[in-house]
């Protein structure tokens, strides 16, 4: 028997050798209908008969989006999220409809055709998020929880003796470098007091007192809601120490925050689906720069772990991206298509559109903490997040009576992590939806909550 | 302002203060009931006030359902998977549509009193689908893949240099190896000839030859289809080798092979949510017994990796159980509530009738598989797994022609991933509603497909 195909799957080629005109560009038709499109294709793609190796494989560029010009439909299918508090914690954030719409997605092999152009779409949508086109980056994801980024950079990039520089901003990077030393490294922690950073001063001092194989930089510490300024510090180092990896923990900015991947030289940034980038928990989302991966490539020791091993996954990712079917361990199909979503709807407008709208949302809340006359752990307006805001309760009010307060009024803040200062303050997350769609008034919502909540609590502003 | 609690919402105790019956047991109504209930609940729990320490806890086992009679809804809520080819691959497998439609809930804080008790009484239900009754039992769910299970084993109850027996079943039982190679395990590889497992009488002699840490059973190796027999070849090693661990590869068998964890005496079941239990891929589930936990904690050297740390997780888990908030990495709570549905399904029955159910359904495919003149890699019948059927090709016919027709006639099969006989052999998946409810017609849907595809490709069956 001959299979012949129909004429919606002929090839471009095969068009023109028949003396028709093909059809736009794969990408050119709206990805929602290319997306449907693949699930009605009359020819299924056969699942992975022979294509499991788990060896290297050259990634072949021409197959990556050239110039990513994706129309994407605005309006999302109807489905009615039940009526439910408005959860503005640092992470997992508010869902859009179609992206939780994505996780009910059917069943698919992993390494069916339609999958693996799912996914491979989804790594090359990361690199724009990441503003990276060195077709020497290498974007991951891995199912895990964002933590799992940590043990990628230390059990792949560092080797057990070699010396690793970490910027202490709090919970989130001391967790960093707990990680980095169960890994073997030798870890110094520059610390700052709470709710600051360490200076440039104090890191151009440390880079000189020792080599770092890796610095290792909390962009955003979800503990206090400091910010780190990425693009002098990255200057800094590639001038006083050029051969230092560069390490962001992006787990609260990436999608939030600037992060110009190329132009300030970062090698790595490790960040989670549940925040700003609005996809639910359980993706472990990374960019790695060609100098990191070399850096991998040239370890001396083999890499001292499996699921969490570059080794395992950098062919893997290549072949997804590639389009090829690759398999190393089962990813999540409906959590990939949930970030396919999520990534279509972000790069529906130029990122830096993003970064604006997260910090607009943020001024207007950090005035709004002022005028009722809290403060904010990070003290320093240049220090303060864009996705969260750390604001130091008001004397005599606890968390523990505000928070349920605050939830019977629909709103859902975080407690405190920080050790230190556990018990004194609360965390208010504005990232994706909440902010990026004042028609839901979610953070109207939550700081006329908040000014209720503490009046209830006999507090009286300023 | 005093907070006066709806009457729905006052403790069992407080009714009989005040004179009147209480309602039923919280966890007498039926699940969907419980689970709208409260999302509907009045007062909304606060969210991760101060309890996110990682200190060891020990679980106050009185909150843990003694007698779980679980009244379930067979009805499934409406939702109508969009049409497409019925996947038959030893996983991820077809899903219920309550299950997907789990995968789509709002969101929710990951230390909310809500998904705490979600998550709570998911690993409680474990429990109960491993046969585990011994409160030293641990139960770990955490987001990953299946394969980080093996890392799970390799980092916590094995120390580098400590001897593991490795029975080789195919390419899994490799991957294992493998995995515990990287943590320092010395391993020792009992290989059996592809379709056959390692025999009791090489077991005993390779267990007498030294003093094996742990021994690691991958309970069906999917890269086969072979059974490996639990119940004798565990009291065997309690017998001949009583120190030694006993570590199942469960990732294909749990949810559809008997597995008893208490009677048989096991040590550790490493599985995954997207085979036999019929949740989407993302989920790593394990349970250990309190011999393996006292391993772990009995460690001269600390754990070899971060977030596949016993240590870091342990905690967690136990609070969660005991309905406690806790945080060491966010978990996946769209995946956990999937989780608790397809556990709520699966518990509404005896787990002795879900295995009958998969023996049956398998005795009928492979007596259709005989009838068509196939053979398959696992020849013996004793060896033969309830779960799938790894199938030879009949000479001349070629699995990358075979698929696409079967694709094309509606049903997904998996190509072969042994590299022995990679070419030679296909795989048939039939587990959880594709076998348990008749009416959706998969499996005869899927004999029919493979007749009729070897047909078209010249086959005669004898």
């Amino acid at each position: 028997m001959v299979l012949i195909p129909e004429v919606s799957k002929l090839s471009r080629s095969a068009f023109r050798r028949l003396g028709m005109t093909p059809p736009k560009a794969p990408d050119a038709p709206p990805a929602r209908l290319s997306l449907i499109s693949r699930h009605l294709a009359p020819v299924y793609p056969i699942n992975t008969p022979y294509a499991v190796e788990r060896l290297p494989s050259t990634i072949d560029t021409s197959l990556l989006p050239k110039n990513q010009t994706r129309q994407l439909t605005t309006t999302t299918p109807k489905m009615s999220q039940p009526a439910h508090p408005t959860l503005l914690i640092p992470g997992p954030i508010e869902f859009d409809d179609a992206v939780l719409q994505s996780m009910s997605h059917f069943s698919e092999s992993h390494v069916s055709a339609g999958f693996v152009a799912t996914f491979g779409e989804t790594l090359s949508m990361l690199r724009k998020l990441f503003q990276t086109t060195d077709p020497a980056s290498q974007p991951f994801v891995l199912s895990g929880s964002g933590t799992l980024g940590w043990d990628l950079v230390a059990a792949n990039l560092i080797e057990a003796g070699e010396d690793v520089l970490v910027l202490g901003t709090g919970y989130f990077s001391d967790g960093f470098a707990d990680c980095l030393r169960v890994y073997g490294a030798n870890v110094t922690e520059l610390k700052a007091p709470v709710g600051t950073k360490p200076t440039l001063l104090e890191i151009e001092k440390a880079l000189s007192e020792k080599k770092y194989k890796a610095i290792t930089i909390t962009h955003v510490d979800t503990s206090t809601g400091v910010l780190s300024e990425l693009k002098n510090l990255s200057a800094l180092v590639h001038k006083v120490s050029p051969d230092t990896l560069i390490i962001v923990d992006g787990v609260c900015s990436v999608a939030c925050e600037e992060i110009d991947f190329d132009t300030w030289g970062l090698d790595g940034v490790v960040t989670a689906s549940q925040k700003a980038i609005g996809c639910p928990a359980g993706l472990s989302i990374s960019m790695f720069s060609g100098r990191a991966m070399k850096a991998f490539e040239n370890r001396k020791t083999p890499a001292s772990a499996y699921f969490a091993s570059m080794k395992n996954w950098t062919p893997i990712m290549q072949n997804y991206e590639a389009k090829k079917p690759s398999y190393f361990a089962t990813p999540s199909p409906q959590l990939v298509h949930a970030l396919h979503t999520a990534l279509s709807q972000i790069l529906a407008k130029p990122v830096a559109e993003r970064f604006a709208g997260h910090k607009a949302a943020s001024d207007k809340i950090k005035a709004a903490i002022a005028t009722l006359g809290l403060k904010q752990v990070a003290a320093n307006p240049n220090e303060q997040a864009h996705g969260m805001t750390a604001i130091y309760l008001p004397e005599g009010v606890k968390g523990a009576e505000l928070l349920p307060i605050l939830a019977k009024k629909g709103v859902v803040f975080a407690g405190g992590i920080h050790k230190e200062i556990i018990t004194k303050y609360i965390r208010f997350g504005h990232m994706g939806v909440s902010v990026l769609d004042p028609a839901r008034g979610d953070i109207e919502r939550a700081v006329k909550a908040l000014e209720e909540g503490l009046a209830e609590l006999g507090y009286t502003k300023p």
